[in-house]
């Protein structure tokens, strides 16, 4: 079966050109949203709309009309109704050189869709091997939580391994507080209480992170999002990643010690796999 | 007198479109050099374009070949001799999503010529009025010192005020250390003794602030590249901003402190004057 191309479309129009003055290029002025998208319509796309326009309102960045976005993603949609959708906002073009942006000015906003990538029905069922990265991500409150486009990090954090058995790289911040995957969201369990890192100082605050932790609260679970350290991970008697895509993943190892896919996990990717839209999962 | 309008080449070829694709977009995956030319050249190219490279081999970014990038530059000042050059490297366009990137990408390399700002003696003479920031910068040292395209903070930082009146504003990091401008290096003068922030956990290391070092260091002025702290700033005599664009600008208010603008600051203006080529400073 052959996989189509991406198509790209910018400010609404078809075309993969964007003008090299935008502040996307510039500052990585801007943020972004990657949806799964299962007959014709992305799953969560409210929740993705909603970070998007919280993100927007930090920057203190124009937001494009929520009515055109949904008009546009219905269309990109139309004849590949399954597929990745990226959706990227910038403050866009700025002719002059500098920090300071015209209050107001017009925003960038992108979409690019990218075939749904080939299922891996195993990851999602046997877990997956990851690694402690060595990267220390830098704190920022003012950062923390958004999607935005300062993507380097995880950019140096994914050249630390090239083994393609190691799915993810768990990182740790500058003051030492687990943080995140370079693409996941990661969950905790020990005494049969679930926890995730707070996200107050660095890390994006994952659609599907929120997703789980209203799941965990249906669920009856002892839920907390909290300051977790090396120690903690250390003591886990269960982990697993979480992202728009791959929903909940099992980690069957981390950085060499073994780990059983427990009971809460597979309680939480049942519960889960009816908001799933029949796809449980793909690989990111 | 009119001045002309940004111009843009991309890979070489004259235009402004970049690929909505690019790394440089998606995650501020790249470096950048701002240069200020005179007489068809570049000040301190040889300096730029090492900066570069260092760069490049930091983040293990193929890069472009210098002879190219000189030829390119040549052109692209041959009809405006006098202008203020931007080059951006990007690790290039990329089909697919993920952080992961191809190891040896063809890298994209882009130029645009800006017109070079109206003159202004007067902050040159009579110094500027900065603030302080209340934004802490993020600290990674696997990011500290290079011009890469993750500016998000320099561009929340500028957010912080509009009065015209005040030039920049000096950053502290989330661990208390003064760093820098948002598009300057800071020097501090106490007893006699020139010092720099160290920028080994974040910060540009700026050209004109490797420049102003050396000329310190020829003009027998004790100089030191040390962490400073809130206390070094208060309690400095004279403070100066520096970057390739405006050598050296004195500050003559901070955070509403009168400064004078002292004899060691005079003393390197004027040793670095005939390195600027004729043209003391520009508005940045």
């Amino acid at each position: 079966m052959n996989t189509p191309p991406p198509a790209a479309w910018v400010d609404g129009n078809s075309g993969a050109d964007l003008s090299v003055f935008d502040r996307g290029l510039h500052y990585g002025d801007g943020l972004f949203e990657t949806m799964a998208c299962l007959n014709g319509w992305p799953r969560f796309l409210g929740r993705h709309l909603e970070r998007l326009a919280a993100g927007c309102a930090r920057l203190q960045l124009s937001q494009p009309p929520q009515g055109l976005l949904e008009a546009q993603i219905a269309a990109a949609l139309t004849d590949c109704p399954r597929a990745v959708l990226k959706l990227i906002v910038t403050r866009g073009a700025a002719p002059a050189r500098g920090y300071a942006a015209s209050v107001g000015a017009p925003p960038t906003h992108i979409l690019l869709r990218y075939p749904w990538p080939p299922e891996d029905a195993r990851a999602h069922e046997e877990g997956v091997r990851v690694r402690l990265g060595a990267l220390r991500l830098g704190e920022n409150p003012l950062l923390a939580g958004m999607k935005h486009l300062n993507r380097l990090e995880q950019v140096l954090a994914r050249q630390e391994w090239s083994d393609p058995q190691i799915a993810e790289a768990l990182l740790f911040s500058s003051s030492g507080a687990l943080i995140a995957g370079t693409m996941s969201n990661v969950f905790l369990v020990h005494a049969g209480t679930l926890a995730t890192p707070r996200l107050d100082r660095c890390g994006v605050a994952g659609i599907m992170r929120a997703v789980v932790g209203g799941l965990a609260g249906e669920c009856g679970i002892d839920f907390q999002e909290r300051r977790l350290e090396a120690a903690d991970l250390q003591q886990a008697q269960e982990i697993f990643l979480t992202n728009a895509l791959i929903g909940i993943r099992p980690v069957r190892e981390v950085a060499g010690r073994a780990l059983a896919i427990g009971p809460l996990t597979r309680r939480l990717q049942q519960a889960l796999a009816p908001l799933l839209g029949g796809a449980p999962d793909c690989p990111a």
